[in-house]
């Protein structure tokens, strides 16, 4: 358990770092946009190429209207005023980072979604989500050309009693050549977060294909599941047992996997990452069962330290990456560790970044050409 | 024009009927459950065994909370009530039909959605949802039987010039025999939804794996996809023109699921249905281009005359349904025509609902046996 311990206090000085860029708050330009994540023909909430967000609520008898979104040092985020016409519009003091926020609105004292956007699971809840355009948004912008499929894949889990759900990745080539087999990445999610957000938030499926249409990895298959089996659902992380999990994982999905996908099904074609609690898991689970995976990843999710690793010879990559404004030099040392120790480690560290979507995005975008060589 | 104007006087009709069940308020049995939509680990919204719904909103400072689901003729919906706890509570005033619900929360004049229920698309907008659970539920409900994949596909359309979504359901057998292939359903959502409105709403997918595990219907493929492609997006069905969506399908999407799918692919093995306005689409559509699809079905969305059908002998099955409290005898008479013409007709009226999902549900447990026979 103390491995586990150091783990979440990681986590958890992780977690805690700001979300917005801490910059004048003077020249707001007007040249707003509606955010990516809008639903259809909502104009409202808005962005600024600065990083500014603008939102728009109607509610023309509420008190109070607040988005949780602001500066990270503001408590009570950016409050609204209201407009000639009724609406409650507000501005965020500051420039927002780069990248997916996830956010609520506090409307008379309850906690709502904004209507104007799509919403994603994060928090335990469905919560709005907000894209300020990153400037290399490209590595992960829907384009023409082929696209691979995500299936959503009902499997049966004993150990919990259920019918369970999972999504797969598998890439353009996957229908062409009926005897191709793939490796496979197992990718999980965060605190709060389900199967859908490496896909919703993450995107994961376009960063894959473009890599592959421009040549980059060699086609893998991904698969995602829900992460949160356990008491830690809606409580802490204290009580974290990540043996129902595991077992879920590694003694269900992996042989439903197997048998129902061309993959290679073998340790030396089988990756396991995850961010922030997902990074938690990950840890745990390859050091509990050196057996099933070869390649390691933790994205802000915690370290490995080289004596942790009973059998050198078993793993093949060890991959370590966090946002510049979490903890970078922890990633990078531990990184320096293990390669003294003999490891093939690697660290990235996401530059403008928090503990946010796009240092995922930009960590899978890295990671996935060193999987699999 | 004038085919596609009666049939869209027609829907406009069936659309017009109560959702709610006239029946007497007096004693509501205390025997409320979550609902089975909620979002996890929330209470409310709640039915009970007689299906009224129950509500709970947290808003302390708000001045007016109202649902808009309530009994057909009662304007303005629910009202919540402040209770000690400083929440906002209701009961609708009678019993809701059996099956799935849209609804929002109006408050302090504004429109949100309920935070302890899951979001589904509909009414151009992503609405909360409500579950009243069936006397028939069995026939979609999950099981621990082997499970078909839903999958996400995003294909190039020139016509439109994006890059379009699609989901296609592939049957439990479908990675089993890679010599196997299968007739396909194309299946339209209504107004106001999407591609993902037979699956999260419709529960296609499980209805499919229930009658593939019963050995009711020889396994099949389905697609769905966004018919709503012109000007009708956000504004009304009267200058509905069918081209655009008709191109999409027809020179697009069908070829593309020819491509990578292992379908059966020709007008023998392949049917077109949908709901509402989906059913509009159909029936516009199989006319335009019989050599294409040789299953029709109208759900909810108008009626085939014989004289619109110029060449009898390629139409396999002509399916029309509703729900009872739209309007029955309108397709058992359309049906009757058909069938004194000499067409291969059925009509299915579903018991105590109206113009929402689980008319459809069932419609679509009925049709799905009599396609590709």
């Amino acid at each position: 358990m103390k491995t586990h311990l150091t783990i979440l206090a990681f986590l958890l000085l992780l977690a805690g770092s700001p979300c917005v860029a801490q910059t004048s708050q003077s020249a707001i330009k007007e040249d707003f946009k509606s955010s990516s994540l809008n639903q259809p023909g909502k104009k409202y909430p808005m962005v600024n190429s600065q990083g500014y967000a603008r939102f728009r609520i109607e509610a023309p008898d509420a008190q109070s209207v607040v988005v949780s979104l602001g500066l990270g040092g503001t408590k009570g985020g950016t409050p609204l005023t209201k407009a000639k016409d009724g609406s409650w519009m507000g501005t965020t003091a500051g420039p927002m980072d780069e990248g997916f926020h996830y956010y609520h609105v506090t409307i008379d004292g309850g906690v709502f979604n904004d209507p104007g956007a799509c919403n994603f699971y994060g928090s335990t809840r469905w919560e709005s989500g907000i894209e300020i355009p990153a400037h290399d948004q490209d590595f992960y912008a829907l384009k023409d050309v082929p696209h691979g499929n995500v299936q959503q894949i009902l499997f049966p889990s004993k150990s919990t009693n259920s019918v369970r759900r999972a999504f797969v990745y598998t890439p353009p080539t996957y229908d062409k050549d009926v005897n191709q087999r793939y490796p496979v990445l197992y990718l999980q999610h965060g605190w709060g977060e389900n199967e859908t957000a490496w896909f919703n938030q993450g995107h994961a499926n376009l960063i894959m294909d473009n890599l592959i249409a421009e040549g980059k990895i060699k086609p893998f298959i991904i698969v995602t599941t829900y992460g949160m089996t356990n008491e830690i659902r809606f409580g802490g992380l204290r009580n974290f047992d990540i043996k129902p999990f595991q077992t879920v994982l590694t003694e269900e999905l992996i042989p439903y996997v197997d048998k129902h996908f061309r993959t290679k099904a073998d340790q030396a074609h089988r990756a396991m990452a995850g961010l922030s609690m997902g990074g938690m898991e990950t840890h745990m689970i390859t050091l509990n069962k050196p057996e099933v995976f070869s390649y390691y990843a933790l994205l802000s999710g915690g370290l490995y330290k080289p004596e942790e690793i009973k059998d050198k010879s078993k793993v093949k990559l060890i991959f370590i990456s966090c946002g510049s404004k979490e903890r970078p030099d922890a990633v990078k040392n531990a990184v320096t560790a293990l390669k003294e120790a003999g490891f093939n480690a690697v660290s990235y560290v996401s530059e403008g970044t928090a503990h946010e979507f796009l240092t995922w995005r930009r960590s899978l975008h890295e990671l996935a050409p060193l999987l699999f060589k």
